[in-house]
């Protein structure tokens, strides 16, 4: 269940002092081979994190042979010293383990606009290498916890080979700002192409659609380490359904553990003229504030969906618009429809349709209710 | 300070029973002309409300003699029915006042998705003709409040005429669903095309400007009535500077009274390359949900601000970026800067300023902080 559930993986996590709390802080995942091959799918933010520019450029020849992860500080908006943190702590991995510093990804999540401390960090990064072990995935997964209520871990078995995972995270990729970071390895002897493709091709329907508060994050991290040490090369389309699998499993553990949230929503958009169509009104829909609030209210409130459905520029006829909540069709044709005392918003999940009834299109953006805790666990300060 | 201020002007608000509050619901503006002259700006929203498509139609000719408000009740997502109910509406204060129905422009405002009262309405549309006088602004001003916690209102004197106004909302223009109406009045000789320029003008920097939650409502309109009767044609530009006016003193009651708000905050972004590049980045920032939960809990989160400005497309480079608190700037190039111990967001005006770097352009948008308030506000059931 975890990133050293695959063959080839080695992992630790352990407490180098950065974060008040004294909890584990430092996570490092090592890809002992035989391949190194990697993907990465990072932030669109355009003003990132120091960590991702760095491993924007690790990544450009398609590699790595090992990720080091901290929590308790995001290093981003940190200047040049704090790209040399980071420089500093992918050259520690690369010393400790005999490798060079391109080979290793770096990930930080944490305040941003503060330094990291450098000099813990890199005695962290000691201290990981110590403890790196074949077991190690869990101690990994806990280490990269911020606001996470519970560590996120995911295993997807193939045929002899199989795809492991860890998250973190109370955002998403794009967009949030609670920073993501999500590592899945593999022991499927795969090619880079293929795994560019698979990771991209899974990212683009889970994370892609996760929308919890509609802000970017800058230092979101997705990444896909291959060992090949299962020596199996498994169908592309097979590996690309497990790591999208394990891309799924990991969304749904993120939204569900999304900062103050009480209910978890999913909009499914049908009929739709386009993919894209659905996806931008999904993604409207799960921005409202509005909408967001009616359901912490437990308000079957469609005239939100409309008037958020209203603002894109999507195919469809207004006045020919249904919506359901959890199976009623409050709003058949632009107007009220089945009453809206039907809906039972009590319970954690809510299940939004809206036909657009324009097309044959369909997708699903997932999304959380906008509570006092949201505004409480983002208003305290420093957070 | 009303809308009954210039010249030519009648008005009233009238209590018809649409609100379960018992509170005034129904106001009734009278232009007794010359002139008939008008200009309108209306939602952008694909998803209209019935008034907002009826009033369209009125407006085609630019001209209007009317306006008929209620509050109560949007009619809006009521299909047909909804639209017959306004189009009712419009005939029974033509019909009273002797005019047509196609002078007659017709707004509403309170929840969405449910059918207005028909006969009550009528019947407060007989009760507010009866009640039409030159003094009747504060009580039209009062009738069209939803939850709102004033009235609001406006004069702005010319050399011999003036521009008078009222409002109501708790958002704004494009976007908002806390419904923003406007009605401006002058007794100006001014023609459709000077009216239309003036007001179009003003609303895309005061209104447009101002946003509150990132939602856009179904029902805003922002009406300007010119009776002719002070006999005075002003100068063009000091036509279109009252008009400003009027609107910039209305947008700043309405940001202070926005729902739950506990901080009214200014984004000022300067050195941009362009002026729509200055409004994407203050747009973004103002719809941060981080952001503005950030200042609820007066931590000045510079990191947040960047984060959002990395979203847009806008023309700036994100290693010197300057970004100021209350004239303390947290942040230079990118980095932290002066201590943001240095800031006091205690009081309830907080003033950002952005500084990209890029150009000579700059925009003001407004918006609120995201408090407990608002999430309150908005999850109640059927508000």
């Amino acid at each position: 269940m975890t990133v050293t559930a695959p063959k080839g993986f080695r992992a630790a996590g352990v407490t180098a002092g950065l974060k008040a709390s004294g909890t584990p802080d430092v996570a490092l995942v090592v890809n002992d081979g035989p391949a190194d091959v990697a993907a990465a799918v990072f932030t669109t933010n355009r003003c990132k994190a120091n960590p991702v520019l760095w491993s924007e450029q690790v990544m450009a020849n398609r590699r790595a042979r090992a990720v080091v992860l901290n929590s308790g500080g995001a290093n981003c908006y940190t200047g040049p010293r704090g790209f040399q943190t980071t420089h500093a702590t992918a050259e520690r991995v690369a010393d400790a383990l005999g490798m060079g510093a391109v080979d290793v990804v770096v990930c930080s999540t944490g305040l941003i606009g503060e330094q990291l401390a450098r000099d813990p960090l890199l005695a962290g990064v000691d201290k990981a290498v110590a403890a790196l072990s074949p077991g190690g995935g869990p101690a990994a997964a806990e280490a990269i916890m911020t606001t996470d209520t519970r560590s996120k871990q995911v295993h997807v078995p193939g045929t002899g080979w199989s795809v492991g995972g860890m998250a973190k995270g109370a955002g998403m990729l794009a967009p949030a700002l609670a920073t993501m970071l999500v590592v899945l390895t593999t022991d499927a002897a795969v090619d880079a192409g293929t795994a560019d493709a698979a990771l991209r091709a899974a990212t683009r329907v889970t994370f892609d659609r996760l929308d919890s508060d509609g802000c970017m994050s800058t230092n979101d991290t997705v990444l896909l380490m291959a060992s090949g040490a299962s020596g199996i090369t498994p169908d592309a389309d097979e590996f690309a359904a497990a790591v999208r699998a394990a891309c799924q499993d990991l969304a749904r553990q993120l939204l569900t553990d999304a900062e103050g949230a009480e209910h978890d929503i999913t909009v499914e958009v049908v009929r739709a003229a386009t993919e894209d169509d659905a996806v931008e009104v999904g993604r409207a829909i799960a921005r409202s504030a509005l909408f967001k609030c009616a359901v912490f209210g437990r308000d079957p409130n469609w005239g939100r969906i409309l008037a958020a459905a209203g603002t894109t520029t999507a195919a469809f006829d207004p006045a020919t618009l249904d919506v359901a909540f959890n199976g009623v069709w409050v709003c058949r044709d632009g107007q009220p429809g089945e009453p809206r005392d039907g809906v039972d918003l009590s319970g954690r999940d809510v299940y939004v349709v809206v036909d657009l009834k324009a097309g044959k299109a369909t997708a699903t953006i997932w999304t959380n209710d906008l509570t006092h805790g949201y505004v409480h666990e983002n208003s305290a300060y420093s957070t």
